[in-house]
């Protein structure tokens, strides 16, 4: 009996109006987290306390079909997605009654329009592909944070008594200096420091050509990596074609001809 | 009758000197439209009704030309730019003598100077790859947004109470997002907040983070998308360009080569 | 005896050292120039004189000698180069008394600054690759001028009255239109006219948009550009290493090989 | 005796958790840095004391054991890294008990926190790689030095009575027009100017596009040399991989088969 439910269940998940109906949900909730955000009338809201019951119960019951059709239990909770999804439907289930604690569950629901990226394949792709990404560029991040952390602790040291808002410890000076790359009245910050050291335009020029480079370096060893990634699937597509005869057939060929025409001419001399 | 009319016509519309007149029309429209943002004496104003009326008649004497001398009268509206010139056209014939309408009449007026597009081959051309790179930037910009309605949505429930103008609801926190986004005054936002929520620094520099990474995803995605339509070029010129010997053909040589040798070598065992 | 002449200037034109004294005298013109942007003491406004006149006379030398040290004189003048060379040369040998001319008569001085880039060849071709590639850019170019016009045109037409200093006329409208493309400070202007027209972030969105997916299509058209002038070279580089057998080589002389084949089979028969 | 110090030595520096070491000493070099930034208890201040003592005196012992254990003593400061070590030991060791220096002293210790990238490696090929780039872009940063020498001689002539602290003297000048190259408020100073020279918008948008340029010349540059490095490093591969036959292999072998056959037709007339 339980193999027909399982049956049941996983031909619902995979029809199209089931997965359609999923994505209208998801995008339903994300018009009434976006509705909250204006100044309703009573009627309105108790709509959407309605609608946060159905949504709620209808996640509930979206992830339990898709756990009970799965196959293999064990390796569900194994795929990140299907984590995030759980943990989403989960939390939401906690009972936040508290009016303390309403800003919390109403940032809880808000997490819910994600599920969009975890039910469009073409954005699941999109997102592993950045997250891919990531360790590629670790030691790049790792060299922007130790030029970041150096010229932060030389800022602070130096610049403290100026004003301690923009470098009054490390992290802030680091928060002043991220500001800076990303040229946020950046001058405003540069001529108060020069009018006690006149020198420190330099301070601010190196940091920025550094991070510039670095950023810069950023860029284009992504833009590498993409075109090798290209062009190793060019070969694999080429290799996969096998009809076509390489350079190797042909030296292949022609060193049996060789052997043939040499095998004439000791016939010849046999005879 | 009808057909020297259109044969007449055709002449006309694929003359030098009647692409060129366009062109100039086209180019004075713009011009008086230019010259009304400045404040006028009257006399230039009563010059410039005058030339409204020309441009209207010119135009629609174009059009009308470019019509009859279509054979296929059907097809003629199925290509989008025909359509936009005889909107463009057809609403400038519309009397608006009503003073508060005036407006509007100028504005419509201001769309003739994209005629421009329409007229010059090479203009049409880089408008439509432009429209052709969309669909494929299509996710892109999908999660994009989803980034930005996730942010809006946690900006407007936490800093509502702090800057309505800025926070007030889903959308206006959205145009602020934006702002976030071209770095405009950026830590002006942040440093109101700051104050409230000190770690509010994580919402912001996250939020860049994605964007930015979003951002760059995106034009490499269009610069691969170039590439591959440029290889894909190169491919076709090859193979158009069939006089060169590939090595496939040497290939088939050599195996001809290795017959003929095998059959010399049956035909000295005959005899 | 002007063959002799001649022959002497050309020779010295070639000197190496002759080559670098024209560099460090620019060099010195430059810091010259830079010197009387500070407030100088007496003594030294004098020195600067003497220098002006040293340098005048310098480069008036320079050109003559490689005047006529040229074989062909019509063609001299046919290099953008050597024109602009004699031109700042002539325009500084005019004489300036007027105490009104004297800051165009700095200004001129400061153009000799640029010999430095008719003098350096890596430079030249720098200038000459950039000048190169203006004319592909043209149509990019052209339509972000129609964008801007058209923008400027509703601009002025709509928001005149809110703020003239931003939107008096086209020509104003274009300039606020630029800094908008800068994101300089946009949403101050965005706000100003928000509240007369809350619809307009559509007019400041959209320009934002059209005009860097124009920035984006030209910086993809130039390195396109960059990468087709590449492979070119390559080509052309294993064109001209021709002692390397390519695949029409090797059809040639396998056709070759069978020819002798066959003769050695007809041979047999005959015998 | 000291031959068996240095194999100690060698096999010490060679050790990885020796190497570890290192790494976690600059860590918390580089976390007491920070932590100095902080307003910290009296007990706090003396275990940086302690601390900073030990850390100085375990880099000390590590260059030590790494100037030992090298083989070739003369060698080991040619290399960058060795040398940029050394002299941050060296001068962390120099005593200032002066308050006055104390600054200094911090600062020096600073400089500490480079020692990772000069002990990771991946950081160090980034490093070189930056440094690499350097001189292939000399030009355009000296064409770029150009731009802005001759912008800020023009800009510290005409603007200099307008506001003497943005365009003093050619130093400052400069400065501003870094200010304007970066977007920084450049309108603010463009208005300024523009209510004594109406016509002065010419300059500023001639500079912003003068330099945009330049620089987007700089970027396809790198991109293009580091797209010709990606190349040569393929063809190298494939030359290592010298298995496969070439075209000349198989040209060089269609040579010999055909030397076989003329000797047989050569035998065959013989007999």
């Amino acid at each position: 009996m339980y193999e027909t439910i399982k049956l049941n269940l996983n031909n619902l998940k995979n029809n199209k109006i089931f997965e359609l109906t999923v994505v209208a949900v998801i995008i339903i909730s994300a018009l009434e987290i976006g509705a909250k955000t204006f100044s309703l009338p009573n009627t309105a809201i108790s709509i959407t306390h309605v609608l946060d019951i159905f949504i709620t119960l209808f996640f509930l019951f979206e992830i339990s079909v898709r756990f009970i059709a799965d196959d293999d239990k064990k390796r569900f909770f194994k795929k990140g997605w299907n984590v995030f999804d759980t943990l989403v439907v989960a939390i939401s289930l906690v009972p936040i009654n508290d009016s303390e604690m309403a800003l919390l569950a109403r940032l809880i629901r808000v997490f819910r329009v994600l599920r969009m990226v975890s039910v469009v394949p073409e954005l699941r792709i999109l997102i592993n592909s950045l997250i891919k990404a990531l360790p590629q560029l670790g030691y790049v991040i790792l060299l922007m944070f130790i030029i970041f952390y150096i010229y932060a602790a030389i800022g602070s040291f130096i610049f403290n008594d100026i004003n301690p808002k923009l470098w009054g410890d490390i992290a802030i000076s680091m928060l002043t200096l991220f500001r800076i790359m990303t040229f946020e009245d950046w001058t405003d910050i540069q001529y108060e420091t020069m009018e006690v050291y006149p020198m420190s335009w330099v301070f601010y020029l190196s940091f920025i050509f550094f991070t510039a480079f670095a950023f810069l370096n950023m860029v284009i060893g992504i833009v590498v990596n993409v075109m090798e990634d290209e062009r190793a699937k060019m070969r694999q597509e080429k290799e996969s074609a096998k009809n076509i005869p390489t350079i190797e057939d042909l030296h292949s060929e022609i060193q049996e001809l060789k052997k043939l025409i040499q095998q004439q001419s000791e016939n010849r001399k046999d005879t």
